[in-house]
């Protein structure tokens, strides 16, 4: 995703204290879970006091929901700024499957943390501030399915892909990407470039856009 | 999966307390969540007092981590069945995409608990129980792949399918079809075999398998 959006690098001065502890956050999610990661990890790594962090967040749940939200946002940006970009959708579909494996080491942690914890935007809370950042990142969670679904749609409309339900293509698409997140891992044996040139492919075939020598997402 | 397995239908007085028990938790878990289950709701299912699930279960997480088990081991049975019944990789495979959609609702129940909480298992746990039977889930798991990896190796051998990496093909199609069960809920707008019907052949396109008129698994 993440190429439309500003790089956070762990220290940089130019980026709010509240941007450090999402970072922070989300580093600890991603590595040990968001259930073993404690409130005073997270303080520590930023260098502040457990309790200044309330500051910023209600609970380590309220911080959860907030880095889900952004990394939506990311993904949502992506999304319009790919698909505006290309007229045809057998080119905007094409970069725009590559453009999501375009991320850096922190922004696989956060897609982790998506998909590991998105069971959790199903449940209710019961403080006014975690409630509210869940029914926000829930809605985004289904703005950014429309977009897909109407996206696809368009593709079906103008004939460059076959005829099918486009919700139901939306979650098999997504569901298959995002099923990379549950497994992948950086610096592991395999990098995200052959994890793009295994999937990528395979995402077309899902849709029925035959696998075409496709054009690579600018980088 | 479970064709192979026996039927749990709730409060069945062949089968056993611990039986009724984990029925009960993978009902509350797949509704509910995990999380926002209670020991107290389940042992109200069950007609028992909370402290006597002591007796079987170190606690919710372990009684999860048995769930786990149990359905993970399911799907080892079918994925023996059917692949033993079938000389055939082309038609082994098939039957086992459909047999894997072959399933009852409180199955469904559980594919959702084992895919929404499949996170937990890379955590190593303090309590010996807890850390024994997340081993085993674990290991479980692993074996399930493996013999799927073996299975598509086996594929490519005999030319059935092209040549791919088999773990990494292991994994984009259990991945693909793990997907389904995050959102999917029975007696919504579509049925199973509705799911069945739009999942499989998209299946054997990942793996190269032409989608053909497919043999559907017994029933």
């Amino acid at each position: 995703m993440p190429r439309a959006t500003v790089k956070r690098t762990v220290g940089t001065s130019s980026r709010s204290k509240r941007e450090d502890i999402l970072a922070a956050a989300a580093d600890h999610f991603g590595r040990q879970g968001y259930e073993d990661t404690k409130w005073a990890d997270i303080a520590a790594d930023v260098g502040v006091g457990s309790t200044a962090l309330y500051h910023y967040f209600e609970s380590k749940l309220h911080c959860l929901f907030e880095i889900m939200l952004d990394t939506l946002s990311s993904f949502r940006t992506v999304f319009d700024d790919v698909t505006h970009s290309h007229e045809r959708f057998e080119d905007g579909f094409v970069a725009l499957l590559h453009a999501n494996f375009e991320l850096n080491e922190a922004e696989v942690a956060r897609c982790r943390v998506l998909v590991a914890e998105q069971g959790r935007l199903s449940q209710p809370r019961a403080t006014e501030r975690e409630e509210e950042a869940r029914q926000r990142a829930r809605s985004r969670v289904r703005e950014l399915e429309t977009a897909w679904s109407n996206y696809l749609s368009r593709g079906m409309a103008t004939g460059a892909i076959p005829e099918a339900d486009p919700q139901l293509l939306t979650r098999a698409v997504l569901g298959f990407y995002n099923s990379v997140w549950h497994w992948y891992r950086p610096r592991g044996s395999l990098s995200l470039s052959d994890v793009d040139e295994f999937f990528v492919p395979r995402m077309l075939m899902i849709v029925g856009l035959a696998p075409a020598p496709a054009p690579r997402a600018v980088s």
